[in-house]
């Protein structure tokens, strides 16, 4: 008998009709012997609802009051997927994240998870019943309702996944696994049946979204063995694991991510002197902007070039505080591109491959496709180009590093 | 300082606008030097929504997870609120029943308050901060959310206040206090300043819907001071008092109650031996039908005639349980009438002024009103008529009692 901890999104549970289908399929794998804990999202649209009503009272949403409007969203959906389990004569059980307990941190919106009491769920779950349990959501130690940040329903799950010791984790989508590029741009792009965790964790940092990170990270930290699958039709899905098989090794890399929706900055002839960096980075950190790549030039004249990306949305807020920041340190200017796409090569075969670097410089400049910024990680190369090149570059990258060949 | 307690039901918080109107009186309020507790309900039409999706899965609902769903209503409500309390720059606080935490037996759905912990609550109050609770939920012994039934968050207010010894518990509604009669049948009707809280008692459980009748008997056991306001516009109220005061003493009768939503059933010939009455009214009860007034005469023959009111919507289904019954007994047969209505005076003063129900009879008579059945209490006579006369016959016994003479 296995423990199976289950997770299902907002668009798996998005309708009463979905909820009965995911009962329906968690009725199945209980009757196939398994003991069950299922962890659920809001039906898509909810939280957004109730966050537009929040916004009709005020632009400044105080945070705990936030996580208490929002965390009804959950509670909705295991009250609902109860009563269609038990409609199936299933014995099922609801648990709000406070009445886990899953205690958190006390940092609202983004909490992070610190102690599960197994207790009750461990009870419940000799006595037969399947578990429902509101994801994304927790206590803190005072019991102040919090929540994970969006998409914290996958790390809920994680997080219950490693404190049950369950035998396997699922986490059910819109997409049946994780693939080697978007489909959507590579026809030849095919479903892996395993992918390391490392790989994985490069994958979803770069917007191959199908998990997030943090749960990625929480699984790996316990080693947490991670499915992801469709909720919508049957199949294997991808199995995130810690090992590196016999046959993954022969993959030089795993997958190819790009992400269109980035934009760069560059502030020229920055006089460079200790603490530059954080001159001009300080600003945007500031305002919550993200930044993701980095690149520092120093020039001939003492001064130094300084590139970044942020998101798109963030480009021309973050281009007036540069400008700002290159007037107060005297430099040459600012530069900028918001049409720039970020294209990556991730794989644990990086590290005993050699080359792999320059077949995807070649590769890219045989289709005459130019490289603006480069940044490397043990297991990840990534190029900034221009993003009417990334459907080219990705196509290209995929055929060149032989994933159309199905190594697995 | 006072401390006092206010509920606002579904109506009153039933939109953003009427949530930062709420926001406003509260702060108003405080700003006069108060202590504040809020309980809420869910926003008009919210609890309707959720049971619509539950029935969509089952007409079965499993208590449990309905109480799990329901509950959010509320939760929502109390989030909101509280953020625009805090946008007019208050210290606001919310609470779930079980964050605060009210504890009930565990019959969900119709849960009874046990205990409530004011510990968190008193400290929040002596910061300077707003609470704000969500009425109609608490949670059992073991952490499982319950639910205390429709109409529950009066019951909630009138139990915190208990809790907390507040000075006085507001009651928000849509009407603005507790009237001589139905002002849209008699518009001579006045507002009364005071009532005692048995005539409360009797007026709630006659069908002058402004209070539950559960909050009203809590309010008693604990000498809470209630008082009835429209949470549309500013007034004083009807205050609920524990001891008759100077001028109340005046008044024989405190006011009218009507009830046109009953139905009557007799059933004829019904052989006199013990047990009778259990036999006929044992099947009713199991179908959850409520039986309000009963009366048996014994004939001459040995046999008996039993009758009984139950609500109009249970007429046919009482008719045939009865039905069955008259053959087991051997009884003559069923009548029934689902044309009647219950016309009920309500008053301490009767206990000390002789008359009152002769003064009654007397009246309906000279109207050519018929009485069909009678049922007296130490502060009420309620007679049954026919349901065609009801705005005549409180008209008539409003102008021969002189409430139209404001006493008060």
């Amino acid at each position: 008998m296995a423990l199976i901890v289950e997770k299902y999104g907002g668009t798996s549970v998005g309708s009463i009709e979905r909820i009965n289908a995911v009962a329906e399929k968690v009725s199945r794998t209980h009757a196939a012997g398994n003991q069950m804990v299922i962890v659920v999202s809001a039906m898509s649209g909810e939280t957004n609802r109730l966050l537009e009503m929040a916004k009709e009272i005020s632009s400044d949403m105080p945070a705990r009051e936030a996580d208490v409007l929002v965390s009804t969203g959950e509670q909705v959906t295991i009250a609902l997927l109860c009563m269609a389990l038990i409609k199936n004569g299933e014995k099922a059980r609801s648990y709000t994240g406070g009445q886990v307990r899953i205690e958190t941190d006390t940092s609202h919106g983004r909490a992070r998870i610190q102690n599960i009491d197994d207790s009750r769920i461990k009870k419940d779950l000799a006595k037969g019943k399947i578990i429902v349990v509101a994801g994304f959501q927790g206590v803190d130690s005072e019991g102040n309702i919090t929540t994970l940040g969006r998409g914290g329903s996958d790390t809920s799950a994680v997080a219950l996944a490693a404190a049950l010791k369950a035998d396997e984790c699922r986490i059910y989508t819109d997409v049946d696994g994780v693939y080697t590029a978007d489909p959507r741009i590579v026809p030849e792009a095919h479903r892996m049946d395993q992918i390391t965790f490392e790989e994985m964790l490069e994958l979803s940092s770069l917007g191959a979204k199908v998990l997030q990170i943090r749960a990625v990270e929480f699984a790996g930290k316990y080693k947490v063995p991670l499915r992801v699958l469709s909720s919508f039709e049957d199949g294997p899905g991808t199995l995130i694991s810690y090992e590196v098989g016999r046959k993954m090794e022969r993959a030089v890399i795993a997958g190819i991510a790009h992400n269109a929706d980035e934009a760069k900055l560059t502030i020229t002839g920055v006089p460079d002197h200790p603490g530059v960096a954080h001159s001009i980075l300080g600003g945007i950190a500031e305002k919550g902007i993200n930044v993701d790549m980095i690149i520092q030039n120093i020039a001939a004249d003492e001064t130094t070039d300084f590139t970044f990306t942020v998101p798109r949305a963030d480009y021309e807020s973050a281009k007036s505080i540069l400008a700002k920041v290159s007037d107060e340190l005297g430099a040459r200017g600012v530069t900028g591109d918001n049409s720039i796409a970020k294209v990556s090569i991730v794989g644990m075969g990086m590290r005993s491959h050699t080359g792999v670097a320059d077949l995807m410089f070649a590769t890219l400049a045989e289709e005459g496709i130019n490289i603006k910024m480069i940044s490397t990680s043990e297991i990840k190369v990534s190029v900034v180009i221009d993003d009417k090149y990334t459907e080219l570059a990705v196509r290209a990258l995929h055929k060149a590093f032989e994933l159309d060949k199905k190594l697995q």
